[in-house]
């Protein structure tokens, strides 16, 4: 059987197997995927970001408990900044792993976001196709950070929860801009601890806020309110409720808002492909300058001593490897 | 005068208008830059790091006033995802910057990261070789999470600061994996609230996990021993010693492993020629598609219907633009 039939099959050492290769960027796995992707569309992907510490972990494993129990099929993409540095993180992980590890319908991986030299958005987008393809129902991504590619990823979900807990800094800032309007709904974790009112209250006057700025400015008169959960998941308190939150948000995509899922699925399809495009000419141009003699270093050698600089040299790439312009 | 004389000379606003040209993404900015780029590398490039909410901003504030007291000239650059939701944070900037806003010789810029669709570390090795260029002795980039972009551009740095707070999260998971490594000095901010010991004790305690780690693997027997330093931004405390700590790391570069030196500078330059040639590649190619008459938001939609995967588009397109492979 092929590694495309294996996988569209739900053979779970088969899925693992393409999923390190992808994590390694081997180039077969390029021809897989693009088999892979015409049966992708069914899973429904939610996004789980907020500042690390925020209990994401314990939360998702909560939300995997839920959904085994309605005997929907669940993958786990952990997307993480981790690092042979600290052993305690890793061992963390592992422990989090075991309470599903025996279900063969959770699927959990660990995407390290180390060493992947701007590849983590393309390798989260193409391990997505995998576990799409593969039949799992829900996808959970959960990021650690809020930084740029933490966003992009949480932004092509379905539905995207912004976690956060009491007394992270003075206010709010914790999950102040960027974040908040990716959001749809946000969760106050850890909700038994001091302040929860006031970080809830605090959320809720923001999005109270960016309700009216959204009205006035008539941009984006979003028909959906994101609602403030309280959850205690280490005590698996809350999760029920905002499991519920998450149906209704998805009702109201597929029901009562279908222009916008359109606009989600249009935006996964688009920062997808931008993602693959880059790397692939990346890869592309490197191969063909490495294959004239140049290596990537000593390139590296001569921008660093301002021999060349690398607009100038971006450009010549460009000239050389590419047909004349029409 | 022509911009790059004007940039050379240190014009304030010239360097602003350029600035936001690069943040536009308008393509004069690219033979400025070309020019540009010969006069830099005079410039100690300090990156600050650390979950949101840990106070990076009210310590670069300090240390600012600590470099201005020196007589040195400095720029900021908070890479933050900032966005116009959020009306109070953008204010908490403005307000923030107003100290040193009739300063000269401080240049303070926000970079948000919002909307510019993986080009951000881009941007910011852009704004970085302007700043550099326009003579300022100490660039201090400031960025927001700990996601995969802002470890990138904080391994860019000289010296790179991982800050956080006591009580993010029931142990130092907070800062936990991954930006563990890449700091070169550990600052415990607000270290007059409850548990600040702890979290100093802890972080000690995992640098010595990770020195024992590299001793015994053998990789990178790094000779500086990051220092843990407490801090309390908010009353100008222990701002003298951390800069103290970052002047002893300098001197450590400069006088007793230079080739550490070099592959800090030889790492800057791989990442910016890398950033460089992505975006520059990707530009061309949805240049050309689109001269075709192939709009990328109807090719998004074409992948959506999942008429065409991202893969064989990309590929197809490399085989149309590129000269045949020698």
């Amino acid at each position: 059987m092929s590694v495309v039939e294996q996988v569209l099959k739900g053979d779970v050492r088969a899925v693992a197997r393409l999923l390190r290769d992808i994590d390694d960027q081997v180039p077969s796995t390029r021809s897989i995927l693009q088999q892979l992707y015409p049966h992708t569309g069914n899973a429904y992907v939610i996004g789980i970001t907020g500042p690390p510490g925020a209990g994401k972990s314990t939360l998702v494993d909560q939300m995997t408990a839920y959904y085994r129990k309605q005997g929907k099929t669940v993958a786990i993409l952990a997307v993480d900044p981790t690092s042979p540095f600290s052993g305690g993180a890793i061992l963390g992980d592992r422990i989090r792993m075991q309470r599903h590890f025996l279900d063969k319908d959770v699927f959990i991986r660990s995407l390290a976001t180390r060493g992947h030299f701007g590849g983590i958005t393309k390798s989260t987008h193409d391990m997505i196709t995998v576990l799409d393809a593969m039949g799992k129902d829900i996808i959970m991504i959960e990021t650690v950070g809020v930084g740029q590619g933490e966003v992009e990823i949480a932004e092509c979900a379905h539905t995207t929860l912004v976690v956060t807990v009491p007394g992270l800094g003075d206010d709010i800032q914790a999950i102040k801009a960027g974040i908040m309007e990716i959001g749809n709904i946000f969760v106050v974790n850890k909700a038994d601890r001091e302040g929860a009112k006031k970080t809830v209250q605090e959320l809720r006057n923001l999005l109270e806020m960016g309700k009216k700025f959204r009205m006035e400015t008539g941009a984006g008169k979003n028909g959906w309110d994101p609602p403030v959960v309280e959850t205690q998941a280490h005590k698996g308190i809350g999760v029920d409720t905002l499991c519920g939150e998450i149906e209704k948000h998805r009702e109201y995509l597929t029901a009562q808002a279908p222009e916008e899922l359109e606009q989600i699925m249009l935006k996964r399809a688009l920062h997808q492909f931008s993602a693959t495009l880059k790397d692939e000419l990346f890869k592309e141009v490197i191969k063909r300058m490495e294959g004239k003699g140049l290596k990537l270093e000593d390139v590296a050698k001569k921008i660093m001593a301002k021999e060349i600089d690398p607009y100038s040299l971006s450009r010549t790439l460009i000239k050389e490897e590419f047909k004349e312009d029409a």
